[in-house]
């Protein structure tokens, strides 16, 4: 048994500072890196490759609307055009830092209100489909378990890698339950382990509701935006690891 | 006897035109292409990259400062982690672009004040050299004619490529005559055409005071900014044409 | 009679120009000048506004969301706190340059794609009107002829400016004909001169299906992004003048 | 005995977190907030200026360069109309978000590398006098005390507050030691604060030769970036009450 644990980095933008790249990368196995959107600026983004690299963390573009004053949070009604092509620049842009590095960009995992968006949305899903094939018909997409994105970009011959997250709470339908409601985020470090070494054993997840619901999952994200989070991250890996859970990049 | 003509393109943002790049790459051999810090919005620069590939001209990454507003003219005391890394992540950004035209970025040429900047100042020179060298050594440089960068550049082992500017007057030193001043910028079409003739043929411009400078060059800038501007590359290129010369990218 | 003539003006971009401000300035009573959000830099704003001084035409804050590269024509997900913030900030910011030329800002214009959301759209309406009315509440604000959003700013007690498009077709309901739709934009002069000019008098269009609807307007808005919406609205401007319609500002 | 503390406040931008404006704004009587060119966000302003009203605690214009990602402290060879008018802007801007917390900008205090330009750059410093007076010449500037632009700005009619760094240390000439230099930055608190009573109280520091120099200030200019300068900063506010020195914005 395997899984891969994800999490978003490379996200401080010149003087400011996000999360905790190096706590993250001695934890988790994916890096899904800014591309310089929704967050990163190059040296901060180079930074950050050249530590996972000396890491053999796998590595991701994180590509995301263009809204740094957002955070790439927003939605945002987007040409096609524009769309296809900014995916494909921020992936170059990445793969371009990655090779300096020695390393090779892995997959794609948009980010924020464009994950949300496409994951329901098929133009928009559509349009980052068609820009990671133009790019590289090689890289993997990381898209929520249980999405129509899922089978539209396995349709189109993606390879696609759904992924579970850690500190949320599910649906009796496998959905996610949406953050503005009770019960949301789950912030019980000991709670998230056992629930996520139950859904790499078994495949399932239990409910708010208390029923247990289906969740196919290759790899869980985890976040690294507060010392709470990097704490809930690091025990999850420990739980999984004592457990016999083999850690590894799924790319 | 074969000479190359370059040019800045791509250069609109969004809403905004500048200059016209469907007339420009009739006339051009290689295309400097905005990636996005000066100018260039991903819709835009995808859009001239395809105009480049259908007509077979050669495609050059014009990177730049991050200075949107200022149209990258301005001189910005950037430091070398940002502006390597600046470097690489344009370059990257526009193969990214190219490739899925079916083209490679050929050469790099740098905007407005990063141009200016590192003709001579030895840091943000060797930053460039840096970059470029990181991002791929077969990258060639375009450089201006007679700058101490030529001789760096080459001593880091790139390909320099040296050029000169069609509307712009020299000094008796090849140098040229800074903007300010009276004579600086010439607007008589024949006089350009005729000029740049003779710097192909013999090596040789006649420099503001009348005397004749050396200026090995093997590509030549023209502008596209304006209707006139244009029609003096196309007259350029008419007379180049006409007395034989072959125009090729260097690349 | 009197009607007043908006246009949206100071959008030019540092080295990127768009429209010809001194030719609609010569045209219009009333400018809607761009405050740094979906276009117009400072300093190009406050040439816009000196010209605007010096021809004696009121000028309006022409807010919008913050997005240059999609010049604020698409609809984006904002929070409250940052919409009210964001025009509370663009008004001052014109205010400040605006009064170095000893002009006031008279109103606030939405711009693009939040100009069309606030018209329907009640939460983003409601933080606009409270934008206004915190940053001053003598503020007119140009809202579209006939939308919910006149309802609702007049309820807070603003003052409401509702307005006509010169080359745009109506339903029988008053509303606009959506762009994408046959026959939405008007392109022959005369007769967008003759479609105003019986607004201003009988306060009725004909819409698209040939029958009249009432359209209240107290401003007229016109284009000048190309040289031929210059001269439509030059044409509007004489036929409104020649019928003895006085153009004066409203504010 | 009198004197003003100063900090930089309202640099945060929209996700990212920069300093700790409510424990600074329990300390200082003079609050420097971010216009959004360098750090700040419109909410972000507003909420700084909302918690600095609140206390009673003054508001300066922290003007700067347009450079984010750079932090406004890159050297930048800015044109004077766009200097010029981008000050005009950014007062502009915070004033209108100051007015709605029914406070006023009493100060401009330019930010990084324009305050460290302008101490000695005539023509930019000219710039930024210009762009003051035009936006309200009741506005007092804060300079580095001994700089030229003290001079400067006096004899265009300007109040000039001149201001000491509470962490610095000073040249036998009363300039500031250069930050790369040995010695450069000051660490211990308590040292702080007896040099800056002394520096109130005499008008004297200690320069690093161990000589001692005048430094005319009236408020000092403290820092609140990471939790050891806020401490730095309570201190210091401590040892000057405890020896009777009034803290007082000089506004």
């Amino acid at each position: 048994m395997n899984i891969d644990l994800n999490s978003d980095l490379g996200e401080s933008l010149g003087a400011w500072r996000m999360g905790d790249d190096d706590a993250m990368l001695d934890i988790v196995t994916s890096a899904n890196v800014a591309c310089g959107f929704h967050a990163g600026d190059p040296a901060g983004i180079l930074a950050t490759l050249k530590a996972a690299a000396a890491r053999g963390v796998a590595v991701g573009a994180h590509v995301a609307y263009p809204d740094l004053v957002g955070f790439g949070r927003r939605a945002m009604d987007i040409a096609s055009a524009d769309l296809v092509a900014g995916v494909i620049y921020q992936i170059g842009a990445l793969r371009g830092l990655a090779a300096t590095t020695g390393a090779r960009v892995r997959y794609v995992k948009p980010h924020g209100a464009l994950y949300n968006t496409i994951a329901h949305d098929a133009r928009q899903a559509r349009d980052v489909i068609a820009a990671i094939r133009a790019a590289d018909p090689e890289l993997a997409l990381v898209a929520l378990a249980g999405s129509p994105l899922v089978g539209w970009a396995r349709e189109a011959g993606l390879r696609v890698v759904s992924e579970a997250f850690a500190d949320r709470a599910y649906t009796a339908q496998g959905t996610l339950v949406p953050r503005g409601q009770p019960g949301a985020v789950l912030h019980d470090p000991a709670q998230v382990a056992a629930r996520m070494l139950r859904l790499v054993r078994e495949g399932v997840v239990e409910a708010i509701d208390g029923s247990l619901t289906r969740v196919e999952a290759e790899s869980i994200c985890v976040h690294g935006d507060s010392a709470g989070a990097v704490a809930m991250a690091a025990e999850l890996r420990r739980v999984l690891h004592d457990a016999g859970v083999g850690l590894r990049a799924f790319a």
